[in-house]
């Protein structure tokens, strides 16, 4: 996702009333508890054009469900507040103007307060709809339903977004104390896992909920490859920093290697040498850099670099979800409550697949073979983003287990760095 | 000043120790009282890169009396926290490295309830010091009144600034809701008052508190000038706007015609045209135009374009100094607690001298004859910032009356405009 | 390409020596013809980063003969001046330091005689070699066949950087004064040409030359679609605009919106309005807009949104490529000597494939699967290109018909303008 | 002055018609002369915003005799071409729009045969005027003998001008093979000369050419000084240097040292350590630092830095305008056809006031005391520069020494660095 969320269902389960106003109080308080360890001041700066505040987090998701749930249901219903439209809308054109992105961070007003109790309006008007509905109203839950994977999707960003900030204050001060959790012993080896290609499908299929750019589900052709087995780690990123890997241009794509000068990158973001010795910042402060955690906050140019580096490649986005389409989802999710990619533990098959890190690919967002973006404003927009943006696939320490599957496409600019994105490799069989 | 203080006493009276504790108290205090009307977030947030959030006046401050203070005071003071010193520097490089100006805003670590208590801690240890210092300590004194003088500069900046981000607010906040009082009447007539010019004396002398810049006193040669007798108004500007001014390269400098271009000025900042009528904001929110009060937030440019369209021209400092030396220090200053410039009243000699706005003159920023800067952290800055910035005369309703003079030279680039800044007209005789 | 010449040969036939050197020797001296109505003025001037002067072109691809060929061929060889190594590398880091691109133009020594004089002296070198060669040598061969390619890549970007020159004269002078052509009487219909999709292989085979990024050849699986059978006229795309088409962000990628508005584009690159009637600057300088003659100097965004307009999309470079596999290379290409796109003739299957305008895909630029770039500075560059720009198909009217196949793949960023580049529509079937 | 000529005369001699034909030939030619050395290209670039190409100022000059001479002198004088008057007016708006000024260098028609065939044109028909006029006109000289001064500024930009660009090539090329002479054995001492202050007068007065700047005639006050008697060397600035003078910031000016840190200053422009011996670019290539020669092409913040470094200051222009008002007018002007600053020699009083290098006062350029800017298009425009630049007086080794004089006050903006300008040292007495 391109910073914040692109969002249109093209399909979803249909629970029982009852079970979606729970998942409703789950989400939403979750967004709360994520909020708790920042202060006002804290929810208030934008840090980047690419990052929001918190409180914007917290009212535009809330606008989300007044906008799409709320108005739609109730000819009668009036906003909170007449101007929320404009302040907390996004980027949804058909609904209205929107407040430039980069000035977010100059909304002092309304106040956290205000958009806590703005929160809470929403969050009775949509309960109080649920309990009338009554198990009747198809449309209302899939747009609720949407609602939710939209705020799991901004909750991932309030995390991303929070440690960008805090990583600008030279005290270095925490989200949270808890560190990630103490590390291996040693790092588990990396092994390469055939596929022997052939004509496969990809996409969603089912009636979970998916997002519209998973679908159609088509067939594809894969050339025989290999999978690594778990994610490339902080030690191994080391040896190709150490290997001179930032000031060998043999290694970058031509904008990764102009991005590497304008911006001065000798390492992921969040690395900082001191004394001789590497730390990263997390969101539990500066830490020793754990060698056989996964390399996290890479862009898709260092990611593509390493794995030159190694004679290796990128996976495509088809070879990763062919991989991962019976596994199990689990693993160091936003459940695990780390907020940190831990190391991979030994185990048959592919590991890491599903959170940690992001895991980028080779390929460029593009629609899939018969996909049409929906009419209307909610599916206004996730074919817009198609250009100059890489696929992630598999989830991060962020992403809520509930949000993430094998078919998820997420993608960002090739330089994006603040996301908790990492590397798998993979070569041709 | 270059939107921040800049500082360093030559001379200054020796009130009583007693006296300095309470006028200590004073000034500290009405500092706090500016802040109360903001929340926690007005008080983090940096509009550009000019202004500096509330929390960082506080706290800067504070350091201030910490700095050049405490720690001369007592080898052993041990300063509240060891990164204030780099956080909270604003640009003594002889005392240290700086937080990046333009960062400012990204310090959501110390809160507000920190710094708060941190000036709790400044104050205490400073009334212990004056209250030990016994009426002894004419070097504490001395730079104990010009830390108070640093503070009363920042509170004139607190305003300025908080009102730059109120106006990038949609919503068009308020500070607070009282407006500036009710416009008179009708507008005074703009007479103009002859001066024979000839040699005189500007500069500061005697025994009271003043700046470096101010400094030495010295003979200046004058051709006979006049000057009028109250500033430029709202309608006055208005007529200007309406016969095209900001359209006529003729009227405009070099590169005030660029600016004007580049920025898309089109009248003062913080006019805005709804509906066919010109409103201004001002801290009590927006407000219809008022004829009749004084132009405000007008650039240098502005103001020169101006005066060049009424085929006068604005005074030279001396001009201004030589005309201002008799007058008694009364006007619409921050302590009428009007928080905007009022119109003229009628009256005999030079009006709204002191307060209301800001006056731009045509003198460039430099050093009078015989100036030196004065060695050490505390006398490197004022000389430094003589270039490219243009003297303003005569102090604002956001200026305390306690600080202001005759003599006082603020100095902004010709390009500013968020602070209080008008127009008076000079011609010659 | 990037706006300069990526190459590697990857196959190539084995032409008789005799052959090559008279091949050598057109080519060659097609690029003095294209250079011919230009002044050393006209050549000497770098009219944006993107392009590169004349005189530059020139240069470069003689730097490429001696650098790749005469150097490798004899120990002894002396390059024509030491510090040309330096001016006219374009990109190859592999072989050293390179001037900077956007500053090309500051090189007024040397002289466009001096250029001349190096151009003539490295190809008596190159035929000399050949002479001597007497067909034994292949890798001989091999590299001059790529260099003569690398130099007609070279010679469309000396018609369109000399336009775009040109165009930022307000002059509007002329490159050459011969107009297009006659514009035919009314618009070719266009129709649709369905294809079954299935699998079907695409990327070079055979003896012939190419570029390495055209390999591996490979099979790839389509959905069911059909091409236009004409490209998108001018006169289309001004229904376009005159529908508000650059007003209406629901058309556009988001990339596209930005760019839009940045740029302030409000029609293809070159169009002008004058009283009312449009225009666009040609080869032949400003002329009336030929309502039946192929849009052209449209970006990518221009070129999707357009589309999104018409309900259609662009089609994917493999679409292009298996609809044109056997179609014959002829159309309005640099041979026709037009230098500019014509309307289309009516017929029977597609129309226009090659010439007249580059034809924008949907297709990111990646590499093939099972693509390695090859070792050293020759083969360095090709893939390094593949992040960020769109593959154009089919040659312009400024390409060489000996250089242009079907399974060639150029490429531009999305927002590149300044090529010869326009429409065909594709949707699925 | 900003780079280009503002020019406006106040008074002027009159000269027979047939002197002033005879200085018109003259002068003319030498511009012609001056652009000899130069080929069609290098006539053609700009290499930065600030300079202008050499074919522009050949066209420039023409166009001001042709816009402010011919065209009034006869109603039916038709333009040589119309455009021209667009493309070559540098800043008058009230003559009409122009080209935009970075764009100069786009321009590559007309040629630079077209130009001299303009400039021919231009002559015949003044010279045919002057014929005519036979001694009766005396507006018609006046005018004419501005356009001669006009031109003598620019004669010192194209010099300065081409000067950049040549630097710009990594070849180092040279403007003419000539080196600046030998340098002295060794340096001569640096003196002082006092000054006992006072009332003077300053500015223009008499029949001779002046530009309305340097009006009117005013009396100022003077506090007792010394001037150094002769400019500062190489060797001298070399110590600030080697004394870490660019990296302590106690030493400048805050606008400065922004500037030095933001364009990477750390030596003046054209300097180049190579091997660890210094080297300076000159028109006649790169040469070894002369270390008795006077430094130049500092900026006014670096002359300020330096002079701050010694304790000293830079004088005020009134100070150098009284000190200078006896001396004759010689030194090392454009028609010792140097093209380079050189040593002092010994003697008494002040040497080097005039020619070498422009010197750096620290006087603002503001008007003079009852300065008016004359109207109509002539007249616009000496006025609206004076802001945000610094006076330089005593001309350089690039101004002809008829052009210069004791009351002539040049005026750039404080960071520029590409014309000669040096360093005198002034202290209180």
């Amino acid at each position: 996702m391109a910073s914040t969320a692109k969002v249109r269902p093209v399909s979803h389960a249909s629970p029982s009333i009852g079970d979606l106003a729970a998942r409703y109080r789950d989400v939403r308080g979750l967004t709360e508890r994520l909020r708790g360890p920042l202060s006002a001041e804290d929810c208030q700066v934008q840090s980047m054009d690419d990052a929001s505040p918190t409180k914007w987090h917290l009212a535009h998701t809330s606008w989300f469900f007044e906008t799409f749930v709320l108005a739609p249901a109730n000819p009668d219903y009036r906003p909170f507040h007449p101007d929320f439209a404009v302040l907390f809308n996004s980027y949804y054109q058909q609904v209205g103007p929107q407040h430039p992105r980069p000035r977010r961070g100059m909304l002092t007003r309304p106040t956290l307060d205000d958009v806590e109790a703005y929160r809470a309006h929403v969050d009775r008007h949509v309960l109080e709809l649920l309990g009338r509905a009554n198990g009747r109203s198809e449309p209302l839950s899939a747009i609720i339903e949407l609602g939710l994977h939209h705020e799991q999707q901004h909750q991932e960003l309030i995390l991303t977004d929070a440690k960008h900030l805090l990583a600008a204050n030279p005290l270095r001060p925490t989200y949270r104390a808890t560190a990630a959790g103490a590390p291996h012993a040693k790092t588990v080896a990396l092994r390469w896992l055939a596929h022997a290609g052939g004509v496969s499908e990809i996409g969603h299929k089912g009636r979970g909920f998916a997002f519209d750019n998973e679908s159609p589900r088509h067939r594809t052709l894969l050339t025989p490859f290999a999978l690594a087995t778990r994610l490339v780690t902080n030690g191994e990123y080391l040896a190709f920093i150490e290997d001179a890997g930032y000031r060998n241009p043999a290694l970058w794509l031509s904008d990764g290697w102009s991005t590497l000068h304008a911006l001065d990158w000798q390492a992921p973001l969040y690395w900082e040498r001191r004394d001789g010795a590497w730390f990263e910042f997390t969101l539990a402060g500066l830490q020793p850099l754990a060698l056989d955690a996964p390399v996290c906050h890479v862009s898709f140019y260092e990611a593509d670099a390493y794995a030159t580096w190694t004679g290796a490649r990128l996976p495509t986005e088809a070879e990763w979800e062919v991989s991962a389409a019976g596994a199990r989802i689990e693993g160091n999710l936003l459940d695990s409550d780390r907020l940190h990619p831990v190391a991979a533990r030994d185990g048959a098959g592919l590991q890491q697949l599903f959170g940690d890190v992001w895991e980028w690919t080779r390929s460029a967002y593009a629609p899939y073979p018969g996909y049409r973006a929906p009419n209307g404003a909610l599916g206004e927009y996730n074919g817009k983003f198609m250009c100059n943006q890489q696929v992630l696939r598999g989830g991060s320490c962020a992403t809520p287990a509930s949000h993430i599957r094998a078919t998820y496409r997420n993608f960002f600019p090739p330089n994006a760095r603040w996301q908790f994105s990492g590397i798998r490799l993979a070569k041709d069989a």
